[in-house]
């Protein structure tokens, strides 16, 4: 039987993995900034070939909104060269000293940065996640392969070869780069399950993809994204943060993984902060699932706000909307709310909001989520927003990396021990 | 459909792990020597419920090596509870701070670390792995399930309760320690498919245990263990430390991970240091597989040094013998060296001989190994002998922990973000 071209490429890339561990920063700096001039330099054939998907996807009768996410133009392969740029000034992470000492015996222990080998990233019809993740892994010295999604299969071979080809150019070994080319479902599976080439595989992308990832892959994976995050408004919050802060985390950008998707509250405190609540946000359009003693108090309401508050299921403590919709839930007490947290949130990002030291004191230590607020909104869940740099996704597993990933996600270390004939006694 | 053994003890689990992270390190470290005290008073159930194990493990024909590594006797005892007292005395890793800074919209970041949750742990008939599994997860405030080998399933039960009964005496949450019971190969299986309550799993044993559980589990596991090593002897190697390092990395403990399998030298080295490396183990007992141009040096030494060198095949280079055995090849160069370790070592622990500078920081650079040594011997690779303190394993995967894991391998972080209002512009 023929080799696969997942499986020929895997070989490839860890050949190339070693060859890139090689590379210095500076060559790695600069190969970043050639790619960004070659995106700009062939956007007409960039455009030509992601017209192609385009159109299918329109005759397919793809939804407009992953039409639009697919869609590449000179204002947005732009935008993608700029990430480049940009990536090529961040800190170097490889070789980094992480830790050190000399040992009991005069062996000089070191620990370093170094690449992880082979990253794989699984991603659906978006081109500029593409360009991203080649530059990401380019800057941590990995050999990167990339899965995109079919939709999108023009677009990736043609910026894959654009980016390989400057890259080699600026003196990156032979297959630094590789994307999937087959459509065939399998190839994917293929991938998830190339143990020993691949050293970690991330899906970039929904809930159901990186469900499907978790469940199939025999190699190491980070699992990244889904956001049930929680805002919990404490009976001694600030009235002044309530709804600037609600306001903030659910409708800023709705269809984030840090926007909030429940808002918890006091029961004390819901006659006073409840309708003040409802107000703010049904004027912004969104829809409450309310539990029984909240759709009680929207019933007094105007009609306009009390028409867009629905009675909440079980079902609805669970759910990401990813849209201008928001539980609305309440607890006797920060035990409580604790509690509901840890038992329905995704343990991505939960604020609570109280100038009480030991509500806040508990629910910091409590809350077993990769980010837990208080008294701000749950929307600064990003690498950027946490001083890490560029984000390669947030990590909601709790193994490798959590929270917000910055490049030394990409990275793993070894300990380099240098000795003067030392045996072991 | 009942709910099997396995689900059930992993349900538990977690909620025992959301009770163990409020539970502060006084009182972890009181259950520790609570444990230890309960091991000795119990020595006698425990020896009779072990004896019943031994039994039947000969009956079945049990080789004796195995035998000998399931027998409990009253020093046995006294050892694995002294494992656990000088556990007590570690740094408790819970809690520290490991980064932290204000953010420039005025909220402090402390990322600090946390449990990891449900830790489970595979391993076979080795009573001393489960007090000394317990002991582990207990320290990092994890909740513990047990899989045992089923050659020691009485031993494992027994030493379980004991564990378990001294802990909830100190104070431990129900359920913090579990070990599954029923020997149902499939229940193994089970616990490594348990997505969303297992945080992690740790195989510990033999190649075998950990290729089935890498293949088989679809929670996130530490791969542990298989070491083949590599000694490299440069032609500018200090010849007087060639002999010390090469008996120390072979023959002290032929049995274990970080001992070497195989020596490179440098073909114009080989003549003169060739002949007295074999010499030395050869006294030693150590079997030799040498390729071409070794075996011909060896035909002329003396019969009973010549008897013991065979002719390598392909499949010697990426052999563990874990024996008084060793591979013994000639390369060219410090490159082809690095070139044979990246392809044939199991990226452990490696080690180069030399007094050349820019051949040590090229082989320290380019191996792509947990721990890579200049002139000391391999057998230092262990979290006591590294300074980091209790070793949960030796990592030889890249992802979360490389090389060997001291108690930090077994948390996460969280990030906590304490603001006055902060909402995203």
């Amino acid at each position: 039987m023929a080799a696969s071209e997942v499986l020929i490429k895997g070989q490839q890339a860890q050949v190339a993995a070693r060859a890139l561990a090689k590379i210095d920063a500076t060559t790695r700096n600069k190969a970043l900034l050639k790619m960004a001039d070659a995106l700009l330099a062939e956007q007409e054939y960039l455009i030509a070939e992601n017209a192609i998907d385009v159109k299918a996807a329109r005759a397919a009768g793809t939804a407009e909104p992953l039409i639009d996410r697919l869609m590449l133009d000179s204002g947005r392969i732009e935008g993608i060269a700029e990430a480049l740029r940009t990536l090529a000034q961040e800190r170097d992470p490889i070789g980094t000293v992480t830790e050190g000492r000399t040992l009991y015996n005069g062996i000089r222990l070191t620990r370093v940065r170094v690449p992880l080998g082979v990253v794989a990233m699984i991603y659906e019809a978006r081109p500029n996640v593409t360009a991203d993740a080649a530059g990401l892994c380019l800057k941590t010295g990995n050999a990167c392969i990339l899965r995109g999604g079919s939709l999108a299969n023009n677009s990736n071979i043609s910026m894959t070869n654009v980016l390989y080809k400057a890259g080699i150019k600026a003196g990156l070994p032979e297959h630094w780069l590789q994307s999937i080319e087959t459509t065939d479902r399998s190839a994917t599976t293929e991938l998830m399950q190339l143990v020993g080439l691949v050293d970690v595989l991330i899906p970039r992308g929904s809930a159901s993809l990186i469900r499907t990832t978790v469940e199939n892959a025999k190699v190491p994976v980070i699992e990244t994204g889904e956001g049930n995050c929680h805002l919990y408004i404490h009976k001694d919050a600030d009235p002044e943060t309530i709804l600037p802060i609600a306001i903030n985390a659910k409708t800023q950008r709705p269809g984030v993984c840090n926007a909030i998707e429940s808002i918890l509250i006091d029961k004390e405190a819901a006659g006073s902060f409840a309708p003040m609540i409802i107000k703010a946000l049904t004027d912004r359009n969104v829809i409450f699932h309310a539990d029984e003693t909240i759709f009680e108090i929207a019933q007094s309401l105007p009609e306009e706000q009390a028409s867009k508050v629905k009675q909440a299921t079980e079902d609805d403590w669970g759910r990401e909307y990813l849209d201008l919709e928001v539980s609305f839930k309440c607890v006797k007490d920060v035990e409580e709310a604790i509690e509901h947290i840890n038992a329905y949130s995704t343990h991505h990002s939960d604020a609570i909001l109280s100038q009480d030291y030991s509500a806040v004191a508990r629910f910091v230590q409590e809350v077993d989520s990769a980010a837990v607020y208080a008294n701000a909104s749950t929307r600064f869940t990003d690498g950027g927003e946490f001083g890490l740099g560029a984000e390669i996704g947030i990590s909601t597993q709790k193994l490798h990396a959590r929270g917000p990933m910055g490049l030394d996600a990409l990275t793993s270390t070894k300990f380099i021990l240098e000795g003067s004939g030392q045996v072991r006694g």
